[in-house]
């Protein structure tokens, strides 16, 4: 399970830094809690990572499933392209939200891929322990 | 674990389709990222999304502590009330807020059994391991 | 495992407790579904829940690997930690916004250690299993 455990963690630690950066942009853009909007800027930096929350409820047990019912080594592997797949949402969205389709693919697909493997795997354990 | 694991993926999965909604609604009801509000009826698919997110983040360590210190079966069809409740949830609330209470119940009370369950028999398993 | 199930449990019924608080602010200060804006003592719940959201998605797997690679005991206390900053967060934002720094750093540098104690007994794993 490390390998899997390692990526989750990196996943982890990448949206914290996300929502630091939320914090700087609510400085330099003036927009002072409780408020979540008010400057377009700070709001990409919001949606970037209250988007990457949604994934991430959604990527951690994904791979940890997978890990746990198919293999740890592949979930990893599969896990770290949703990783570097959020890096470039971050950069496309903050750039241009039109920009976001390439990232949003990047980090949306590693997560199908390991729910429907884990989805497999569990269903075959179900009958075939 | 295996009975679970599905039920924790089939919910997952059932969050990601009303992820989907939101975003066809973002096209439907002309609201683009990254705002959020704008149109009724798109914010009633944002918060039932929303709402979800909120409720999967304790479903998921709920149903997982409750397969491995009470017992998977009960947990997997426990968690099945919750995967449904959350669809009753999703129909009222599109329809009319107002008609969010029965869908709301059906889908906490499961992660209070959950929870509780969980908790129960991680308390027993520190005292009789 | 049971010592770190027990504090994960806590911390996600307290999560749910905040989300109730938000739930009786709408009726007190007048602010319904769907909307999340209006009156700033309700918006200040508000963001109390989702800021706990935004942590708890961290937490979980933090203290969960912790204790999966590092130690289960010390796991448990270190959530304890998270468990009451989020009490101190919460008491301290609803009173003033500008009151909150204390609170967050009591929730957040829990998660750090748990973080990086995961990080590094899965890196010692995977080299010496």
């Amino acid at each position: 399970m490390a390998p899997a455990a390692i990526v989750i963690i990196l996943a982890v630690i990448e949206y914290l830094v996300f929502g630091f950066l939320v914090g700087r942009a609510r400085g330099r853009y003036g927009v002072k809690g409780p408020a979540t909007t008010g400057h377009e800027i700070f709001e990409r930096y919001f949606r970037v990572q209250q988007n990457t929350l949604e994934t991430l409820v959604a990527f951690i047990p994904g791979i940890s499933l997978f890990a746990l019912f198919v293999n740890p080594n592949w979930a990893a592997w599969i896990g770290l392209v949703y990783v570097i797949g959020r890096i470039v949402y971050f950069r496309g969205y903050v750039a241009d939200p039109a920009k976001r389709s390439t990232g949003f693919l990047l980090s949306i697909l590693p997560i199908f891929v390991l729910l429907g493997g884990g989805l497999y795997g569990a269903i075959r354990n179900l009958f075939w322990p």
